[in-house]
């Protein structure tokens, strides 16, 4: 604050995000998870984190669980609020990627716009889009909290895929299909992604 | 999601807060910098967080620069948009406290409620006011941005201090007072009281 004191030097400036990722032994970046309800996009995120977590790296999942009841319980369904609550899900990580973090978010994000906005928000090697392709058969098949049967008896208005489009990503970095694949094939097949493109 | 599925056990579950805070050695709490714009704030947090970080600590600070112009870039000045402000800084917080990291906050935030909502966010133990004590006057002598001669001639207004009140916090866990000590000597005491809380 002083610009005369002789300490402004080494305490005005962060600590940087290249220094973290230098201590962390990894790079840091956003996976993010897009697909139908139901599709898989939290089991596989919160598998790789576990693998992740156990090869020393810093990694963290945001989902709706930690997310829709805190920072953003302001938030409803109407269009705008889905905007808004992609938006601020997109600078939140960016915090964590600044943080020398690996972040995986788990929302169905059913609009290209959207995860447009968030890809432009960090660096071009830090955002990679796993799309977690499931048909709608198989989702509504899975149904594990009974939205989709909620969704067609209209109890549930603006359901993706029932009543609200899914806008397919259209260059993902990595597809994943849960459908052929297990949670574990997916983990697998991610962790050689990351590996090869020298992330982790 | 598939319940049947044998993987399910070891996936479905987030890593702990508490798995991550015994891999990173240290609790993972907030350090909430709170005082008058000028009276050093973020000069202590980055101070006190490259000592951290070169300890091996995982930790990150939130201020102005960071915060201001992303996550909360559609807020203003009104009372509510302060309060959401604050609301949304303590949110993130949470999320990195729970992703097992020492979070900074370096904001004015001159009102008790809005402090006393984010002490009830998180756990007792991990919140630590750090009440950043020096005198109007020499604040405004400092005045490294020139904000305090703008908020004199009225071309800022709501200016904590001058035409806005900063209630002082009534039991801070910490006390600073950067006109006695250096930035130095406050980042000292506070590894100090650190230490002596068994946090790092």
């Amino acid at each position: 604050m002083n610009e005369k004191a002789e300490n402004i030097v080494w305490h005005e400036t962060a600590v940087t995000k290249q220094e973290r990722r230098k201590k962390n032994g990894h790079q840091s970046f956003i996976l993010w998870f897009t697909g139908l309800s139901a599709s898989g996009k939290s089991s596989v995120a919160n598998a790789l984190s576990h693998s992740l977590f156990q090869q020393g790296k810093q990694v963290y999942v945001l989902d709706g669980d930690n997310v829709r009841h805190g920072l953003n319980h302001d938030l409803g369904f109407r269009e705008e609020d889905r905007k808004e609550n992609i938006r601020r899900i997109g600078e939140v990580s960016r915090l964590f990627i600044d943080s020398g973090q690996i972040v995986l978010t788990a929302f169905i994000s059913p609009y290209r716009e959207d995860r447009a906005l968030v890809r432009n928000l960090v660096e071009p090697d830090e955002f990679i889009e796993v799309y977690v392709h499931c048909s709608l058969e198989e989702c509504e098949k899975r149904d594990p909290k009974g939205l989709y049967k909620k969704a067609r008896k209209e109890e549930i208005t603006h359901f993706t895929g029932i009543s609200a489009p899914y806008e397919e990503p259209e260059k993902p970095e990595v597809v994943l299909d849960t459908e052929k694949h297990s949670i574990e094939e997916c983990v697998e097949y991610l962790l050689t992604v990351l590996n090869q493109k020298q992330l982790i």
